[in-house]
């Protein structure tokens, strides 16, 4: 076998066996199949695609490259979430406590933000004493003994998806349906799940930014679920807007404790309803999908899911009285607020920029290396829809330093597009496909 | 500039601009843009492709990424010829003389053979003495005195190209007509002639199997011609059967010593006479075709081509008696004659079998750093249309080793097939294209 031949067949238009992406993934994996090689497949597939087959075969292939996380200890269905990454995107930290106390186990590893989006881990970590970093035994055993714990990724997890990411990443080749889909899917597999739920985002500040793509997306996920036998929902929704009013750590876990409390910002509040009804039901916890709707927004009402943050936090070494008392979270110095040039409707917040505004701040990170202001972020006050008169607050910019304060105010100032008349509002959710 | 930047506008069909172009192959030539960006870039080439002007500046590039020779101190407009490879394709050996005995300068570099096609250079190296390895003074000063000097390419020519294909050829992207053009024109361009003839070759033991491709090729090495300021001719000659009769270096030499003296097959004779009318028109020796034709005819007719040959090969150190007594030229020891195995017509004889045949018995090299034998290889008795009768000699095997021999002789056999009804001949030549 000869990874020239592989290429070829694919830039004919052929379908690999799975010999041949063995061969290929695993040659790479450890060195013996050079990069270039790697590259050039990956340019094939990007022009040619892969079937249903293939893609799930790359996905197991990069599941099984490296170590794979036995949850096999934890009671019950374990179910895992995963968002394709968006602006003011708190849902895991809402979810993880909202679907625990519904009695489904909810064992989630996340990751740390990068560009204009953020990470749940980094969003935890504004928690004063929160432990993201535990071993796999505390893990398992946090699971078993409150039914949740969200944990940065710990050990060697799909390796061969790291590798051919950050390849991907410099030749022009991540924009390719299969590729993307095997890349989130390895990672989950190997993560160890039975069953998960993910959340695609669509609109100008997600990574799919057309409707067509994103359902693609969503529709070769859970195809690749079908094939390696795990049971996969995927829920295509809104980012055309960044989710919630908040975006920035601890504003965002502001936010997130205002939700689990029922008073948080009907966008996220849906979204976390709508994305905990699918865990409940692939964790076999609820029969109907309204017995899954009523649980979890009981779970909302009455305390149990804010509650269970509480035991979570303390859990995971945190200090649990930030649910009663936000002045125990990291503090933005400054504000300064952003007010509406004109009167009438906002049509659009172009939620890229929004982070992206963020990220000047110092929410976010430009490079994997730099190192995040917690406490600081942005609050909207207004969203899609509004009506605004000139002069009136639309935003407000939470600020340590001045650096880049200028550039996040104009990135701010030019994601709001305001107009006469009251714009057709883009739904919260698009689609979910099982 | 981002080579990733430049890979995607590519991807995405678009159109690279100059300094583009220029920042990738110089980065890449000289280090700084590492291999797995260029194989991503060159596949995207593939299916996206490249139009008259980007091939044209890839191809200036190339030619620009080293030396460049100088040729002015040649008199007379300096013509060069170049063939895409065939099997049995002698016509180099009869046109330096040919077109030197016409009075236009010819001054070749030429390479070696690789895989199933033969190189002028080996093939050269069979004449006792002869030295194809030339100073640049040496190699002008031979034309200016005698006409005519063929020589191994010297000095660092077109490196971006040498780099590029070598990479092109592990990775599945050797096939793409822009690259395929940019290579050979960058390296004849800094070879330095005014005027280049190019032959390119169609049929299954050529490069471009299809007439569409060799077309396709042909116009875009014409064109690129136009873009740099180089008279170009490419004539689109058939390669699906081996051309003349002999196949081996020092067989094909004895060949082209044939056709000089009038008494050579008739598909060579014919296509050196069509090259070389092309290459004294380019040279402006002579006004029309016809002429052209005429003093081609001529000089193999009455001796003149044949004697340039004997100046050429004494100036380059050669024992030029070889002409008179072909027992100087390497003999191989033994013959293995293949014969019919039914009666009927030649409908086929499989080019790429026949090269690859006397690849098996030493006659070419199936990797660079092979050893060849100059002494052995084939001779064609039948070829297509050719009656035929059970028993008969098709075509005799020369070798020394046994080595490969059964290997050999089953290739041949099976490059021949026979059928009962006399078939339809493909032309020599197909086009000529300027």
């Amino acid at each position: 076998m000869r990874p020239n031949d592989i290429i070829e067949t694919k830039k004919e238009g052929g379908k690999l066996k799975a010999d041949e992406i063995d061969f290929l993934i695993n040659g790479y994996t450890n060195g013996d199949i050079p990069d270039y090689q790697l590259s050039a497949w990956a340019m094939a597939v990007y022009f040619q695609g892969m079937d249903k087959e293939e893609t799930a075969m790359l996905t197991k292939t990069m599941a099984e490259s490296g170590e794979t996380i036995d949850l096999s200890k934890i009671k019950g269905t374990k179910v895992d979430k995963h968002s394709t990454g968006g602006v003011g995107d708190t849902t895991t930290l809402i979810l993880a406590p909202l679907v625990a106390a519904c009695g489904a186990p909810v064992a989630k590893m996340s990751g740390r933000g990068l560009g204009h989006t953020g990470g749940t881990i980094d969003k935890l970590e504004a928690i004063p004493g929160f432990k993201t970093s535990l071993s796999t035994e505390k893990f398992i055993n946090s699971v078993n003994q409150i039914g949740a714990a969200v944990a940065g990724q710990t050990g060697n997890l799909a390796p061969a998806d790291k590798k051919l990411y950050a390849l991907r990443d410099v030749t022009a080749t991540v924009d390719s349906i299969p590729l993307i889909a095997s890349s989130i899917m390895s990672k989950k597999i190997a993560s160890g799940a039975d069953g998960i739920v993910l959340d695609v985002k669509t609109g100008d500040g997600a990574f799919m930014k057309t409707y067509d793509g994103a359902l693609e997306l969503a529709e070769t996920m859970v195809e690749i679920g079908e094939e390696v036998g795990r049971d996969v929902i995927a829920v295509v929704s809104d980012m055309n807007q960044p989710l919630g009013k908040a975006v920035g750590n601890s504003l965002e876990v502001k936010e997130a404790i205002d939700t689990l409390k029922g008073e948080g910002p009907e966008d996220l509040t849906n979204l976390c309803i709508t994305l905990a009804a699918q865990m409940l039901q692939l964790s076999n916890v609820v029969e109907t999908k309204e017995e899954a709707i009523n649980k979890a927004t009981t779970a909302l009402n009455n305390g149990a899911a804010l509650n269970k943050l509480k035991e979570m936090i303390a859990n995971q070494g945190g200090n649990s009285e930030v649910v009663d008392d936000y002045q125990l979270l990291p503090q933005g110095e400054n504000k300064l607020e952003i007010k509406a040039q004109q009167s009438g409707y906002v049509q659009k917040i172009k939620a890229k920029d929004v982070g992206l505004s963020a990220m000047l701040l110092g929410a976010g990170r430009a490079t994997k290396e730099d190192e995040i202001d917690l406490a600081v972020g942005i609050e909207l006050t207004k969203k899609v829809g509004d009506e605004v008169t000139a002069g009136s607050t639309l935003a407000t910019l939470i600020y340590d330093s001045e650096e880049d304060l200028e550039e996040a105010k104009d990135k701010l100032n030019s994601a709001y597009q305001i107009g006469k008349e009251a714009p057709e509002e883009n739904p919260l959710i698009y689609d979910v496909v099982k």
